[in-house]
């Protein structure tokens, strides 16, 4: 196990890798190749995942400060993993004894940690551009663990890893993203990489949940679910979100199932190796049926979560490069 | 300091043990054979934990995930400082921030612990059963840390490698055990065990508080507590919840005091070197008086608290063996 | 790096240190050699922190409790990655999760932390003297991270080192600390040092917030914030607590700043080299102006919180040397 396996490095040269040197914020801007050299660091660490020890030295005396400002079990635990078992010293911000309850501006909250010789600071914050405001201020990588409506990086990654493993190649793939296309970071995440790696994305969306300028995004707008799954190899779901399940956005969350619901009958019109995702926590019984969410062989939710420690230690690893004077990223 | 001491391993050849396979998500059902086993294992935890140097590498690489649905301090503290002594990488799942509040059934959270390959899951969980529901879902053993009214296995196995140490012999051993015995589940695991080695436990209770067959425990009922001390070697004392001092269950904190507290006076009415046991946390002047609590060489309350970190890293040790494929374990 | 470098062992021997005996529970007390001994032992800390890998063993299989009764991201973060970078194990005890909420007293949750072997206790709580009793009842060292109005001795440490950096001596220079003199356990902290230290310090509040019985601490004490400013040194700006800022104790936060706020304009009334410091989290607008927080090369602000963690390190390690047996300290 190496940090940098040969036959990465030589496909994509370090010099060709700008994303090390200021962290992740987003997918928007990022290269193909440099999706894709993510995507493959990311192999070597589900393997490592797979063994009865799973724990390198990589980033032993470094320090990761998880700064979450929104809850989040699934994301948090998969970053605090990440770090241990990159061999990290993980410390967890807690929100409830912030310093932000104090009346502390996100800048000097940024400036306390840096101060404190952090290597990396990862960040979940409500508002879209409060992580970049973070990143400004400080010296070492910051990575974007979802920041309001705009971008969750390391979804968009482990999803994109969760279809490569899967179909192998993502030219012409017919993928799916289907539910509130216009408040999901998840979304917008994926639509990115997606586009950016040669894929055919389709979102679908009720039309009070479709941005107004979705086609500047590539992609090709449906509101009928049914039309935008047929011959899909990828069907995507997006958790609906409990505070637009009433009111403006939808009539209820049942008239929601039988439109862009995903049954077994409407998962028929896709492709017959359609894969299903959906990067959790799901509604049961809403956006997703439950027998489609536990379908063997095509449902590929936990492997998702799976891949996802896997994506974050890939990042973690690669952003620290620099701090770490590996050769060929000072 | 070996994992598998020679001595314990061929008294209690590894596969005569059923447990390291499913988790510990009780004591019902465990041969005593297995118990004196568990015990016998956290001798060797017990003597390093009274060392300055307090650490080994056995779990080095294993990841701990302890997901309390209920708050502990006490027990989480034990299991987090458990877990690390063994060298493993632990992290604990916050139930402020658990997606359990957006609504996800508790079968997705284990399966998502289970993604992120988790190699033991402790729970704690205020319904009966739902530890086993998780364990059924899940590939790495689950740790019952307290489940409703059910069992709370730890609990009794501390309280048990307390008694040992003291008294050296269970058959035979006169137990008292004192309070709320219908809700407790330390009471209920504590029975389980205690009978399994053959003590004669003698359990007290207000009428209300007794469950109504309780004699299919094979223990002794008590509504007199007097009369239950009488030449008591072990007399263990439960906390009365708060919820339970006022209404229906008895007159008032007081009038519980004077009927089933205990006091020095009480206390002299059990054997002359009869040892006092506590689960914690303690309401001093309640169940137990202060002096009472604080007996030296009588009160073995702490005694139990620094049991329990050793039981835990006993616990922890053997039920990974499997997974850390020790020879006779797999 | 060795623990205890030669140079500061032969300038203040082990046998003429009193504090590693008994914790730290303030700066009241402490000898003038062993505050400069422990400002010493941080520089190597400050040191490590700056290279790539911030981390030695000394401390490994060691066992420290963080037990913040009170909320304090600032603090417990530096403490946590104070005791990881020096190899212990940390464990923080949750507030919300305390089974004080369950009526234990803070002797029992004391005595539970000693059960359980912790090599070192770092305890902040809302009560003045609530430290002491814990410290009372526990074999390991204990940390006082902030006690009601009473001490926070590493504050007061760390204030010192970055004096100490910046100035090079104490004897002689001039330090106005101003603010809510009366409730503030960092400007208690701060003067029982600088005083010990040979520093002139002034003492700048308005009335309702200064002691009355101020001379004592041998200070000057100052309602004029302008005339306590002339030919400063160092200028101190506490936090004004939210809870202060209306009612009896000042008429608002505008009126606030207009007399004690620190301005670029009042700055220039100290001397030309003067630097500026604040325990954070800061009040922008109301003690601080954010162009005096942010000055270059004249705020140290965020140097204290780098300090921090260097201090608290070199407390830790130096407290533990008993328990570790290093030679001349058991």
């Amino acid at each position: 196990m190496t940090s940098a396996n040969s036959s990465s490095r030589s496909r994509y040269p370090a010099g060709s890798l700008a994303f090390p040197h200021r962290g992740l914020l987003g997918l928007a801007g990022l290269a193909p190749h440099e999706i894709l050299f993510l995507l493959d660091e990311a192999e070597q660490w589900v393997e490592l995942n797979r063994q009865p020890t799973k724990r390198v030295d990589h980033l032993r005396g470094l320090t990761i400060i998880n700064a979450f400002y929104e809850n989040s079990t699934r994301t948090l635990l998969s970053f605090e993993i990440a770090g241990k078992r990159l061999g990290a010293d993980v410390v967890n911000m807690s929100v409830g004894q912030s310093s932000v309850k104090k009346g502390e501006t996100l800048i000097d909250t940024a400036m306390t940690l840096n101060a404190m010789r952090a290597d990396a600071i990862v960040i979940r914050h409500a508002s879209s551009g409060a992580v970049r405001l973070i990143a400004e201020k400080v010296d070492c990588p910051v990575l974007n663990a979802g920041d309001g409506q705009h971008e969750h990086p390391t979804q968009g990654l482990l999803d994109a890893l969760t279809i490569k493993r899967a179909k192998g190649e993502f030219v012409g793939l017919k993928v799916v993203i289907c539910g509130d296309i216009l408040h999901s970071r998840v979304a917008r995440s994926n639509i990115l990489a997606l586009t950016a790696l040669g894929a055919d994305v389709r979102v679908c969306a009720p039309p009070a949940l479709m941005p107004a300028d979705i086609e500047r995004m590539r992609v090709t707008p449906y509101h009928d679910f049914d039309a935008a799954l047929k011959d899909a190899d990828v069907v995507m779901m997006l958790r609906l979100q409990n505070e637009r399940m009433t009111g403006q956005f939808i009539p209820s969350p049942r008239e929601y199932r039988h439109l862009y619901g995903l049954s077994v009958d409407r998962l028929a019109r896709a492709a017959g190796d359609a894969i299903v995702m959906h990067p959790g926590p799901m509604n049961r019984g809403v956006e997703i049926d439950s027998n489609v969410a536990d379908l063997p062989g095509r449902s590929l939710i936990t492997t998702q979560v799976e891949m996802g420690v896997a994506m974050r230690m890939a990042c973690l690893e690669v952003l620290t490069r620099k701090a770490r004077k590996l050769e060929g990223w000072q």
